[in-house]
Formats: structure tokens, C-alpha cells, sequence
């Protein structure tokens, strides 16, 4: 892609942050997911779900996928459609600030405007990456976007509340603390999975400095009222992809223990999946 | 994978088509959907789409996803299962009889150890190969597993039917010339797209010499009366990913026009997500 073609994509994808209301940022697994929901009219970006990918790709979630494998499929979204498309990349692949810089170049080159970056480690004996090294990650990556021309969306997550960390009582503080020194750092957006109660939820509103995206778990509240308690982004991660798993588990049941094809007239039709796939997305 | 694990592979999937009744052969489009079939019990076998693979990687049906891309992802799905695997090749990637033995040798160093080879074209005026040149593909994988050590499972489809070659009452005669030419040439199964009605398929397993594969299309007769008309193989192409492709399209509406994030309830559970991809496939 054309840099000041992806730079303004950027820039849209960042100015959407900023306007009022919640926006709702559909996670893509591979190009034809990226495809069916980038042809809803309300579909103004896609976020990619590294769960999701490695599925596709035979690897269990938690940064066992390498890179260049996960970046591949990044690029095959990316190229698929029209809307910026942010990059999930979990801690950045790679033990070190210059593994993850090298990541953002990565996603930069695949096509991708924006990143998720968690604070989980699955490198160590800590769940989490200090403070400290999350914020030069986040530096670094900032820097990548400058050097690149393509000012990158940064989305950083933590999972202090999603990997339990620390007595219960004391998460809401903690992910305050990260979130708001990842904010400091120029994050544009601050993740924060496994939180679903409205009440702590505008709570975080209130205590964080930046946007708060959500994740569509079961028990977070609707849309309207995540609106109205502040939430600037959600985004479903594996979910959707996890909905079509159970389809093929109920489909596989159905079809090698009753030996029953009846799923076959719920199928998206020929004319419409030619419509979905001309014309092809990676060139 | 050994060889002579490959060569024993190979060996229980042509069993199967010498069994009494009907097997069904689900096909898988990544990884995940491979291993979801996989683990039913009444599993033997599994085939990949290659119109599956390609939305996946985001082109379209009809031999545009280059070879290499397809058969990268046909490796995924051999890594990620026990049961034999058939690599649908569409018509075998090439101008050329070599272009075709050249695919088969890349479906062994995948793992596969059976292929769909078709005889539409979509490289000429010509909707389908002469039955010469379809017949020199034949020999020439057939020639390819022998020297490789691994006796590819040739399952040889034509598609007089499916792109309605001739008037239609030509139809049945040159489908039972090309495939009993096909059987000739040691296929071992041909498979016969486009048609579901009862009556034309008992008249085929009667003027064929091979085994019949038939795809689950609307309005096809139900597996205990396609057992009976002497079906051996049921395979499904992109069916069961079409539905997951409806199901997808009705969550991007329900999110992102509805905004209503309902269908999270109806997901694949975490535990068994982890169950399903654990340990990883590709190695």
C-alpha cells in the first residue's frame, strides 16, 4: 500500500477514538471473515484476533504462532478490504523492546494501521510484563510509526483482571496504574479484557486518562448503556470465529454420527460468495 | 511424516472405498475446522476445499490461488489430524501433465495422501481437458506415487454436469466415457458434481466401473438411499464453510447495524477451544 495512502488511514482509524459514542471494531480470523464484515455499511475499521489466526493457522493461542506466520494472515486481511485494519500481536513476539519495534515494522509492512499489544507474558515465571517494559515497548513502537511514516494506532491491553493478577481488590488500582502510564506513553487507546461488571466499568471511565475499549464477553453489559457509561471501543476478539466452531462442531455431529446433511440449505448461496471473493484480495 | 507411515495412510483411505456402504468425507478449509471434524468418532478420512482454502487466504474459486498457497495450507491440515487427508488440486495447477505430476509431489511433501484431480479448465476456451490430457494427469500421479513410495489416492472428478458441457441429454454418456476412461487409467474413485437426482445417480454407479463419490448438494437424495443406490464416498466441499460463512454474516449485522453483541452465548467454550488446539498442529 501507497505510505500516504496508509498514513491517512491511520489517521482515520485514531480520529474515530476521538468521536463521540462507542465504535465497534469486528475481529477478522482470515480474509473472507475480514470480507463479510467489511461490507456491513456500519464497518469503519477491523481489528484482527491472534487466537483466532493461530486456529486457522493449527497453533493454540498465547504467542506460540511465530510471526512472520501470524503477520502473513495480517497482510491477507489487510489487503482484503477497505477499512483500516488494526493488528493483533499480543506482546509483540519477541522477549525484547527491539523484538516488538520489529513487530510494528512487521505490521506496518503488512498493511495494518494499528496494534493490540498486551501486557501477558507467557515468556516467564510473572503473568505480566513490568510497567516499566511494557511502556518502552510502547515507546519504541511509537518511534517505529514516526521513522515508517504511518503513525500507528496503539492499543494497549492489559491483562491484569483477564490473567488474575494480584488479590482481586487490588486489580481495579493496578490496571489504573498501567493503563495510565501506557496512556502517558502515547498509547491511543487502552484495552482491558475480563472486566464486565457496568459498575467497574465506569469506574475505569472515570479513573483512565484515554479511551477504554471492552471486550463483548458473556455478562458485559449492551451497547447503548457501555455508550453511555463512556466506552469508546468494543471488539469480540475469537468470538465470532468461536460461533462458527460450534456451527462446524454441530455440522460434523450432524453429518458423520446421524449422517444427516441437513445444515446444506443454511449455506451463504454461490452468487453470494462470488460476490464476496471478486475480486480476489491478495494480488 | 515417515513415508511408510504415509504409504500405510494412503493404504486405509483406498480401503475405505472398497468397504461396504458409504463413507462420508467432510472438508476442511484451515486447521481448526480439520481438527473439529477430526475428533468425531465415525471420522475415517478428511478432504480439503480448495474453493474453502482459497476464501480463507481471500481469492476466489477456480484455480487462482497459486500453488504453493493451497498446498501450504493442505500441509496445515495433514499436521493437524491422524486420519488420511485428500488435497483437493482442482486441475492440478498447470498448463501441463508435468505441472500436474509436479502438484502431486507437493501433495505428498504435505502429507496428503490422496488428491481430488478435476477436469474443468480454466485456461482455455475449452470448459474441460480432452480426455486424453485428463488421462495423461492420471497416469502421470499415479507414476508420481510409485516413485515416491506413497500410492496417492486418485479420486478423478468430472465436471460435465457442473459446468453443463453439451445438450443435456449428452450429459450422461460423456460423464460415464470420461470417468470409466478415468477408472481405466487406475483413479480410484470419480466424482461427479451437478448431479443429485436419485435416478441419474443409480444409473451411473450401474455404467460406472470405480466407486462414485457425490457432493452434498441441495436436493440430493439422503445418505441411506445414496447407500443403497451403491454411493461409496459423500464429500461435502465448501458446504459446511458456507454455513459458517451465513452464520458470520448474520453476527456482523447483529453487531454492527443491530448493535447487539447476542450471539456471544451460542461460542465454542474456552476449555474446549484449548482442547481442540492442543498440543499445536504444526510443528
Amino acid at each position: 500500500m501507497d505510505r500516504s495512502e496508509q498514513r491517512a488511514k491511520a489517521e482515520s482509524f485514531r480520529a474515530l477514538h476521538a468521536s463521540p459514542g462507542l465504535f465497534v471494531l469486528p475481529n477478522a480470523w482470515d480474509a473472507v471473515s475480514a470480507r463479510i464484515f467489511a461490507r456491513s455499511p456500519s464497518c469503519r475499521a477491523l481489528g484482527t484476533t491472534s487466537a483466532g489466526i493461530a486456529a486457522v493457522l493449527g497453533y493454540p493461542d498465547g504467542e506460540v504462532t511465530p510471526r512472520e506466520e501470524m503477520l502473513e494472515m495480517v497482510g491477507r486481511i489487510a489487503r482484503a478490504v477497505e477499512v483500516p485494519v488494526s493488528a493483533d500481536v499480543e506482546a509483540g513476539y519477541g522477549a525484547s523492546t527491539e523484538a516488538a519495534a520489529e513487530t510494528a515494522a512487521e505490521v506496518i509492512a503488512a498493511g495494518a494501521v494499528g496494534l493490540n499489544l498486551e501486557d501477558a507474558w507467557h515468556g516467564g515465571a510473572s503473568p505480566l510484563l513490568s510497567l516499566e517494559e511494557q511502556v518502552a515497548r510502547i515507546e519504541a513502537i511509537r518511534e517505529v510509526g514516526e521513522r515508517e511514516g504511518v503513525p500507528l494506532v496503539i492499543n494497549a491491553r492489559t491483562d491484569v483482571y483477564l490473567r488474575e493478577v494480584d488479590e482481586p481488590e487490588r486489580r481495579f488500582e493496578e490496571t489504573v496504574r498501567r493503563a495510565n502510564a501506557y496512556t502517558a506513553a502515547k498509547a491511543d487507546c487502552v484495552f482491558v479484557p475480563g472486566v464486565t461488571e457496568g459498575e467497574t466499568i465506569g469506574r475505569l471511565v472515570e479513573a483512565l486518562e484515554g479511551p477504554l475499549n471492552v471486550f463483548a464477553d458473556l455478562g458485559l453489559p449492551p451497547i447503548e448503556e457501555l455508550e453511555r457509561l463512556g466506552v469508546r471501543r468494543l471488539s469480540i476478539g475469537p468470538q465470532a470465529q468461536r460461533a462458527s466452531f460450534a456451527l462446524t462442531a454441530r455440522i460434523a455431529e450432524e453429518l458423520l454420527e446421524k449422517r444427516d446433511f441437513g445444515f446444506v440449505p443454511q449455506t451463504m448461496s454461490r452468487a453470494e460468495v462470488r460476490r464476496l471473493l471478486n475480486p480476489p484480495g491478495p494480488s
